[in-house]
C-alpha cells in the first residue's frame, strides 16, 4: 500500500523543477513580496517595506508568473502547470527550503473550465512591529524601549472567479493588511491585563488603562462587556478583510476590472489558530481521527435569509427584475392567481401564496446545491472583489449582496495534546466537491501512516494525495476517479498544516 | 426522599380547589374558548366556531379571571394565586379531568415585580377541518368525500411584559391561527406524495399535482427544491405567529394599549413535535438523562447582529438618539477623539475606533446578560405585541427591531424509543434565571424516580417541584433557595410533557 501510494504520487505530481533549476526565473525567496504594501488603512498602499521574515530578496515585478512563488516554477514548470490535459499536480520543491511550519501544499489546474488556474495561495511568517517601536526616533531601538514585536504564521487560499486578478492580489496583500491591523495591538496582546477600553488619540498604544484614559480613573468605568485579547485578533482579521476589499474596489473601479475570490485564511498567533473564511472553501481539523469543522461555507443557500432580508429592506437593490421571495422554481405568467409555494426572509418553512404580478420577477436566489445563484449570477456570497460585477444583460450591481466579512473560528493549540498525524486541512471547493470530510480523513490516515512521523515530506505527500484523489484520472476517462466517481473539474489547492509533532511550530 | 419531596410539595402548592369546588365560578370545560376565532388570515376574527375538541361548553365572557382556565380557580383560589407574599404554586386540580397528554403544569406569581402574574398558558387538543370538507354542501359529509380532518396537540407558554393583555390574548388565539394556517394543508399532509408546487386559485386544496396545475403537465416542472411536509407545518406555524401579531396590532392601536409577550409553543402533529420559540422562554428534552436543547433565546445579545444590521440599513429607525455601533459601555463626550473599543454589525471581534460626534449617541444595544436592552427599553427581541412601545421619553418606536417570528425546531417522536421518564420541559425565563438545564435534569430524575411510572400525578408533581425549587422560600428570607442561592423574582410557568410511557399520546 505504501508503495502504491508513493509510486502513484511520483508519476503524477511535479515538485517544481529540480533544486536550483528555477533560479534564473525566480527570486531566491519563497515569498511573494508586494510592491505596494498597505501602510495605513483605507489609503492606497505606499512604501516598499516588507513585513515577512521569509522575504530575503524582494522582487519588484512578478512578471508573468501566475502561480504562488513558493512553487518556484521554471518557465517549463509553469507551462506544465497550466496544461489542462495532463493536470499535473504541483507542489513546492522537495529541498531544504520547505514551507514554514512543515506545511504541505499541492495544487492542480481545472479541466479546461477556465484558461488559467484561478486559485492562489500564500504561506508566510509575518513580523509585526509595534507602533511605539516604529515611531521611536533613530536613537531608540526596540530593545531600548523594552518592547518586542509579534510574529504570526499565515496561510491563505484564494479561489478566484471571473479571472485570476483578485485572487492574485489577495495572495499578495491580505496578510499585510492583517499585519497593519495588528500593529496597534502589539503591546496590548502581550500584556496579560484585559485590553484597555480607550486609548489616547495618537497612534501610541498604551497597555495601562490608567494612563490611557485621559480624564483620570473616574472616567475609566469597569468594562461593561468582557473584551478578550482573542476578540481583538478576530476584530483585526475582520477589518483586514474589509480594507483588502476596499483596496480592490479602488483598483477594480479604476481599471474597470471584474473578478473576485473566496478567501480562506489561517493566522497562528500566541498559541491560537484563527481560521477566517469568506466563501466556499473549507477547513477541517483531523485530530486523533476525529473531524472538527473549522469553517462554514457561504453560498446563496446558507445565506438565504441574510440576502432576502437585504432585498426586502432595500428593494431598490433588486431593480424591477428580481423578487426577494423564494419559490421552488421560477413562477410562470400563466400561474398568475394560482397558489404557489414560497418563503420569505423570515421563514424557514414553506407556505402557499397567491401569485401576483411582481412574483413573476426572477427570484433573488434560485437553484440548488452547486447550481444555486444570487441574481442568477454568482454561486458564492462572501469574498473579496467583484466590485464591477453586474447581473447578466443588466446594469444592476451584484456586490451589495456579497459580503467581504469572514467568519472567524478560533482553535487553541495549547488546549490539546497533538500527535504528528493531527492536521489542519485547507482546501478550495475543488477538493470538497468530490470528497466528504470523511473521505479526506481516510486519506489523511492512509498517507500519514505510510510515512515516518519525522519524514519532512509527509505533509506535502498528503496534500498531493488529496489533490490527486480529487482530480480524476484523465480527460479521456471523463475525469473519473479510480472508484468510478467523477473527478473534480475545478481548480484544487490544498494546504496541510501539522498540529503536532517535533519541529512543527517553527 | 420520596416523602420529603411529596410533603414539601404538599405544603406549598395548591391544586385549584377541591374537585367540584370551582363549579360555580368556572365553566365545565378546561379550555378557554375565544369568543372571536379567526376565520380568515389578516381579517378580524368573526364567528364563534370552536376548533377544540376539549371545548365542550363555550364561555362568551372570561370575566375577571386572569389565570389559565384549566387551573379551575375559584375566586378564593384566584386571590391566593395573586398573593405576592405567599407565592403559592398553582397546578390544575388533581381530578380525573387532567390536561391532555398527561401534561403536568405549575405556575407561581412573581415577588411583587408586577401587580399580576403576566405569564399565561394554554393546553389544547385542536381539530383541523379540511377546506374541502368545510366547503362541501349540506349533502356532503366528510365521510362522503373520503376526507378526514387532522388533530394536533398544543401547548403554549406566554410570558407577558408591560401588562398581561398580550399574553392573555395570545393564549386565547394563537392556536386558532395555527389551525387556520393548517386548514389548507389537511389533505396535503395526509398524502404521502410530495406537496404540490401549485394549487388552483380557489381555496380547495388538491393532493394531485397533475390536477392542480392549471396548464397541463408541461408546466409542472419537477420541483427544483425539495419541499417536505414538515416544512409546510413549520411555515404554517411561522405565518400563524405573524397573523397573531397583526391581530394584536389592530387591537393595540385601536385601544392605544401597550404590552407584549414572549411565546413558546409546541405543536404535536403526525408524529412530530414542533417547538416554536419567540422570546426568552426555553424548551429542553430530557431523554434517558441526556439534555437536548429544543429552543434558543432571542435577546439583544443573541440577536445583536440582526439588530445592528437593521439599524445600519435603516438609520431612520434610530432617530438622532441611537447609534448602531456597539461599545463596551457608553462613550463619554470627553472621549471625543480618543480611540475606543467598538464593533459593528459585521463583526464578532472588537477593534478600536476614533470617537466622533455621532458615536456619542446611545448605543442601540447596551448592557449584558439579563440587563441587556434594545434602545435602552426592552430585554427580549422576539415576541408578540408591543406595537405601541416607544423609547422612554421619546416618540421613537421600538417595534421595528422586534421580530414576531419564532424559530421552529422539530423533534420526530417516532425516531426514538422513549421511557416514562423522558420529558419535554417548557419554562418561562423565571425558571431558567435560577436553574441551568442540568439543574432541571437533576430535578426531573429526582422527582420522577420517586413516583410510579403509571402514577397520573407524577408530571404535575414534577412541574410543581421545578417551580418550587426556583421560586425561593419566602420574602423574609430574601427568596433564597434551600441551597442558599437567590430564588427567582419573576413569574414562573412550567409545562412537563411526557414523551413516552403508557397512555401518553392521548
Amino acid at each position: 500500500m505504501l508503495n502504491r501510494v508513493r509510486s502513484a504520487v511520483a508519476h503524477l505530481v511535479s515538485s517544481g523543477g529540480p533544486p536550483g533549476s528555477g533560479s534564473k526565473d525566480l527570486p531566491a525567496t519563497a515569498s511573494p513580496v508586494p510592491t505596494a504594501p498597505p501602510t495605513a488603512p483605507r489609503s492606497p498602499p505606499a512604501g516598499a517595506e516588507s513585513g515577512s521574515r521569509a522575504s530575503g530578496g524582494a522582487v519588484e515585478s512578478r512578471g508573468s508568473f501566475s502561480r504562488p512563488t513558493f512553487l518556484q516554477l521554471s518557465p517549463g514548470g509553469l507551462r506544465r502547470a497550466e496544461d489542462h490535459a495532463g493536470r499535473v499536480v504541483q507542489s513546492p520543491p522537495d529541498t531544504s527550503r520547505r514551507l514554514p511550519w512543515r506545511t504541505g501544499y499541492a495544487e492542480v489546474i481545472n479541466a479546461g473550465k477556465s484558461r488559467h488556474n484561478e486559485d492562489q495561495a500564500c504561506c508566510e511568517v509575518v513580523y509585526v512591529e509595534g507602533r511605539q517601536a516604529r515611531m521611536g526616533g533613530p536613537g531608540k531601538s526596540i530593545t531600548d524601549q523594552g518592547q518586542q514585536g509579534l510574529c504570526f504564521h499565515y496561510w491563505g487560499l484564494f479561489d478566484g472567479h471571473a479571472g485570476a486578478g483578485a485572487a492574485e492580489m489577495a495572495s499578495r496583500l491580505l496578510h499585510r493588511y492583517i499585519r497593519e491591523q495588528l500593529r496597534g495591538l502589539v503591546e496590548i496582546l502581550q500584556d496579560p491585563a484585559p485590553p484597555p477600553l480607550c486609548l489616547p488619540s495618537d497612534t501610541k498604544a498604551s497597555v495601562s488603562s490608567e494612563s490611557s484614559c485621559p480624564s483620570g480613573s473616574q472616567s475609566c468605568w469597569p468594562l461593561q462587556k468582557e473584551v478578550t485579547h482573542e476578540s481583538l485578533v478576530v476584530g483585526a482579521i475582520e477589518n483586514a478583510f474589509q480594507f483588502m476589499d476596499e483596496h480592490m474596489a479602488r483598483e477594480q473601479r479604476g481599471q474597470h476590472a471584474v473578478g473576485g475570490c473566496c478567501a480562506l485564511v489561517v493566522v497562528y498567533l500566541l498559541g491560537k489558530m484563527y481560521v477566517a473564511n469568506a466563501g466556499d472553501s473549507r477547513a477541517i481539523i483531523i485530530r486523533n481521527g476525529d473531524i472538527i469543522p473549522m469553517s462554514r461555507e457561504f453560498t446563496p443557500e446558507t445565506e438565504r435569509q441574510r440576502l432576502q432580508l437585504l432585498g426586502f429592506l432595500k428593494p431598490e437593490l433588486l431593480g424591477s427584475e428580481f423578487t426577494h421571495l423564494q419559490f421552488p422554481r421560477r413562477v410562470q405568467p400563466k400561474e398568475l392567481g394560482q397558489r404557489v409555494l414560497y418563503r420569505d426572509q423570515s421563514m424557514t418553512g414553506w407556505a402557499y401564496k397567491k401569485i401576483e404580478l411582481e412574483d413573476l420577477r426572477f427570484p433573488l436566489i434560485c437553484g440548488e446545491g452547486k447550481k444555486a445563484r444570487v441574481m442568477a449570477t454568482i454561486g458564492v456570497t462572501r469574498g473579496l472583489g467583484d466590485h464591477n460585477l453586474k447581473v447578466c444583460s443588466s446594469t444592476l450591481p451584484v456586490k451589495p449582496f456579497l459580503s467581504c466579512f469572514p467568519e472567524v473560528q478560533v482553535y487553541d493549540l495549547t488546549q490539546y495534546e497533538h500527535c504528528p498525524d493531527d492536521v489542519l486541512i485547507l482546501g478550495t471547493d475543488g477538493l470538497w466537491d468530490v470528497n466528504s470530510d470523511k473521505d479526506v480523513a481516510v486519506t489523511v490516515d492512509k498517507v500519514l501512516s505510510s510515512y515516518e512521523p519525522n519524514d519532512p515530506s509527509r505533509y506535502t505527500a498528503l496534500a498531493q494525495a488529496l489533490v490527486l484523489g480529487a482530480r480524476g484520472i484523465s480527460r479521456e476517462q471523463g475525469w473519473r476517479l479510480p472508484n468510478n466517481k467523477m473527478g473534480s473539474v475545478d481548480d484544487i489547492s490544498v494546504f496541510v498544516i501539522p498540529l503536532g509533532g517535533p519541529g512543527s511550530y517553527t
